[in-house]
């Protein structure tokens, strides 16, 4: 079953995890703005194949639009629709969006998986399959701005069903370009908020003065991950910078990367850690005392995303004494298996648990 | 005495304000990252004539460098120079940087105009006549990293010159790209921050999602810079929601931006404008909290800088319930006066008062 098509767009190894006795019973797609990944999934949500490819929303091959989704579509799902034509396929993300295949409207909080499900819609495509577009949730605060997401619903979904404790009441990270905040109780999310964190990352390294003193080469990374005492260093001094910080504050504190690189303080090669710390820092600020009375409860605190960045967020929490209960790698296959057990989409048979 | 080289880098009316009587004593130069401004001066700094040029040391005649400065130096001031030869030059602003002609090194905090005339270099020009570079501020708070200006601290100069009791105590805000936070003590610079407000926006606004749904043509103005009342109204949501904000939250309101204009909350023609106010609004908040002591002590507040980004300013801190006590325009030019004069720079009889 393993993949012999050369697409030049798919990168990152195809993972064969195929187990004995594991056959496929379900397509899962997390179709994002930049890549779109696909797994093929057996009982119990099993990875038995996956392809990670740039074809997301915004990355569509010519000519874009329905036809661009189409030809992405057949391209990540048709070899194993050709194999196994009776197998459901689903897909949460951005191509669920406004600017996605169709529109999917969001689910309002408090939504939980059963709510998702009665909320998919059911896209007819031109392989003759149907595809279930799984809906966005909103939250709508009494007062304040609402907010919205889409494909992290997947991923909550899939780190719940790892620990039933979990669904009953956790506080759940996800880290990135817009970092998702938010509180789960009786398996539903109830509240969130997101954090521009890694967009300010990117746009203030990229585009404003702050870059300007860094060199173009000098990728942050912590320890861990390949990088220098001297740039965990610091990130720490970032972070501790913004746990120390009152409100209104970043907008100041932000120019700080720019006097200490002047003045000699921090090499310049360490700039963009300590830019990343005093943002992820400031994050944690906010999330952490939103989700206070959570924490008081008892809530665990859940990291999903990738291992690099959740590192450098275990990393800034130890600075607020707080331990993340699990770090978990990508849930979205586990959620999405969920999703179509909920819809009814998988045979009765992989409905049971398989342990 | 009005200019008549036409110069097509040349911007603005030339303004020719010569007094009866005002012979002319001094030329003085307010020379930044994009633009020069020169002036003509007589007693008292009354202004003859000023140049505005596109000439800021990002923006230098061909080969840039140390000829790039010297030709656009004798671009502003050769004609000045050639009927008034014995006239002193001084300049202040990104000129002296270590991006500048020639680093002048910052001066500490408390700084007064006489410790930065004391610390103002001689830089000999191919006109054959030398330019008085005259150094930026740095403030090097006990805990915290360092902070630095460049051109602001003339502004403030020549504010005080304008009122003995400012001098004496004052909280000077300077709005711009880099906006400046200055408390004044017996006529010196004693603490100042800088907020990185108006780079923010502009590399949001730019390079962020958050311009995405913004159509490039909408402008943001206030209603009496041309701007609608939605304008207004959403400018001062934006200010509100930054006057609630808690620590670390700017990463997470900057999304409102999004999901405003998403549900249709705020029309996607004033999201600039409540980005502006959300960005404003954290910049006062930290702003106002640092001076409140020197706010206490009954020190007055003073706005100088562009008027209708200083109109932004007056409006939103309205919703502070505080009032500017004075909006000046550009004070460089009575600044630099005070420095030449400080300097030794200017003949004895233009020294006294003239009024």
């Amino acid at each position: 079953m393993k993949s012999t098509d050369a697409d030049s767009r798919e990168h990152g190894p195809i993972v064969n995890a195929q187990k004995a006795g594991g056959a496929p019973r379900l397509i899962a797609l997390d179709w994002g703005t930049s890549s779109l990944r696909a797994f093929l999934l057996a009982d119990d949500a099993v990875v038995l194949e996956q392809r990670a490819m740039d074809r997301g929303i915004l990355h569509l091959p010519s000519p874009g639009g329905r036809k661009g989704f189409e030809a992405a579509f057949a391209e990540a799902v048709g070899r194993w629709l050709g194999q196994w034509p009776t197998l459901p396929v689903v897909a949460s993300g951005m191509v669920g969006s406004a600017q996605g295949w169709q529109e999917v409207p969001y689910v309002p909080c408090p939504a939980d998986v059963r709510a998702l499900a009665d909320h998919a819609l059911r896209l007819p495509t031109p392989l003759g399959k149907d595809l279930w577009l799984v809906p966005g949730v909103r939250y709508d605060p009494v007062a304040g701005a609402p907010d919205v997401m889409r494909g992290e619903e997947m991923q909550i979904a899939g780190a719940l069903e790892l620990q039933p404790a979990w669904a009953a009441r956790a506080r759940v990270v996800l880290p990135g370009t817009h970092s998702k905040w938010v509180q789960v109780d009786g398996g539903r999310v109830t509240v969130f908020a997101t954090h521009m964190t890694g967009e300010l990352y990117a746009v203030l390294r990229q585009h404003s003065i702050l870059g300007r003193l860094m060199p173009i080469s000098a990728a942050t990374a912590l320890p861990d991950a390949g990088g220098s005492a001297a740039q965990a260093a610091a990130f720490t001094s970032g972070v501790d910078a913004a746990r120390g910080s009152a409100a209104g504050e970043l907008g100041h504190q932000l120019f700080a990367v720019r006097t200490l690189g002047l003045t000699g303080r921090l090499a310049t090669d360490v700039l963009g850690d300590y830019l990343s710390g005093l943002l992820i820092g400031h994050e944690l600020v906010a999330g952490l005392a939103a989700s206070a009375t959570a924490r008081s409860a008892g809530a665990p605190l859940l990291l999903i995303g990738d291992a690099a960045l959740c590192r450098r967020y275990v990393d800034a929490l130890a600075r607020f004494d707080v331990r993340a209960d699990a770090v978990l790698d990508n849930t979205a296959p586990r959620g999405l298996w969920a999703l179509a057990r909920a819809a009814g989409l998988l045979p009765r048979d992989s409905i049971a648990p398989t342990t």
